[in-house]
């Protein structure tokens, strides 16, 4: 996600280290300090505004989230909200998604949300994709055990990718949907502001749930 | 698929066993006799009216086909269009497909073609669904080391359980289309009477191509 540039928003992030670092290397194996309680640790790589991730710590207090976004104008407007709801389970990171296994310790993440990732369309740009091997690889080493993935796309290319590329990883699905708005799971499911604009002009949301 | 009782059928299988068998146990092993030439066999559980393993034979003579039909009226309809064409690299069985592992010996086919097969779709009637883990046991059984599935499918929710299935068995998947006809194989794609009756009405058409 794109956002024009907000002059505001280095500031901002500068200004609030309790609740957004830019910096998250410094924490790797540390990340239960900077939250209220020690809880299981769950990441959304990609925050987009954050909807889903501050609905998902709202939802779930007994669970520690963290937001990764890239774009400065972007962690930006997450912050600002995080900033009136002061959630006390929930930590941003203004980073690049790639280099997650250098801001978390091997286990130290029980799930991983991927919430309308970039499709970068192009065989060229494959590499790019957060479900390319090398991503994967990372995720792995960063989930527990029994830790797990949960990625949704409106991309059908993007999704047709991913069950290929998870698979050929070895990664065990647990739960495929094909028209999530329409499925058992529809009632209990969070929506990204993406998800809820694009849902409603009648586009099929895909989900996967995998482990490693 | 069922059509309403055929008195003819029975009679025309009994009167053509160079082209059908119900007894296909007997060519266990054997299959390659009953073809022209030699050649890598394929073959297409539950027909229907055969439009797809016709156009198949026709498409590929250096494949020999195997189409297995359990009712008897609908095999009898394949039939009378073989009677026809004379197709010297198709053979018909009509007989249940859950007896595969005993009609070919093991690594005796090239590839499995599974088409719009009934999709169950009652938890308990799981096992009854063509790609349950009792029937990938033993297409695994009778394919040789490279051979291959296909799976094509209007029915959303099999299509959910067969990736979910295929990839808890272990199988590896080796393309996904979660809308067949706007994809780049639809050019090349052979239809079955269903899918181009139910394509045409807008229906989205899955594939899944794996091996194990």
């Amino acid at each position: 996600m794109r956002l024009r540039n907000k002059p505001w928003a280095k500031p901002l992030i500068e200004a609030n280290p309790q609740f957004i670092t830019t910096d998250p290397k410094k924490y790797r194996s540390a990340w239960q300090e900077r939250f209220k309680k020690k809880a299981p640790l769950f990441v959304e790589i990609g925050t987009g505004k954050g909807q889903f991730i501050i609905e998902m710590a709202q939802e779930y207090p007994e669970r520690n989230f963290i937001g990764i976004e890239l774009q400065t104008s972007v962690a930006a407007v997450v912050l600002k909200k995080q900033l009136e709801l002061k959630l006390n389970n929930l930590q941003l990171i203004c980073a690049n998604g790639s280099g997650v296994s250098e801001y978390f310790e091997n286990g130290e993440v029980t799930g991983i949300y991927l919430n309308f990732s970039d499709p970068w369309p192009k065989k060229k740009q494959a590499k790019r994709r957060l479900t390319y091997p090398t991503f994967l690889e990372q995720y792995k080493m960063v989930l527990e055990e029994k830790g797990h993935l949960e990625f949704k796309t409106d991309n059908r290319g993007l999704f047709e990718y991913s069950l290929m590329s998870m698979n050929n990883f070895g990664m065990v699905f647990d739960k495929v949907s094909l028209d999530l708005h329409q499925s058992e799971e529809a009632e209990q499911n969070i929506m990204t502001e993406y998800e809820e604009k694009f849902s409603q002009r009648g586009q099929v949301i895909y989900k996967l749930e995998a482990h490693f």
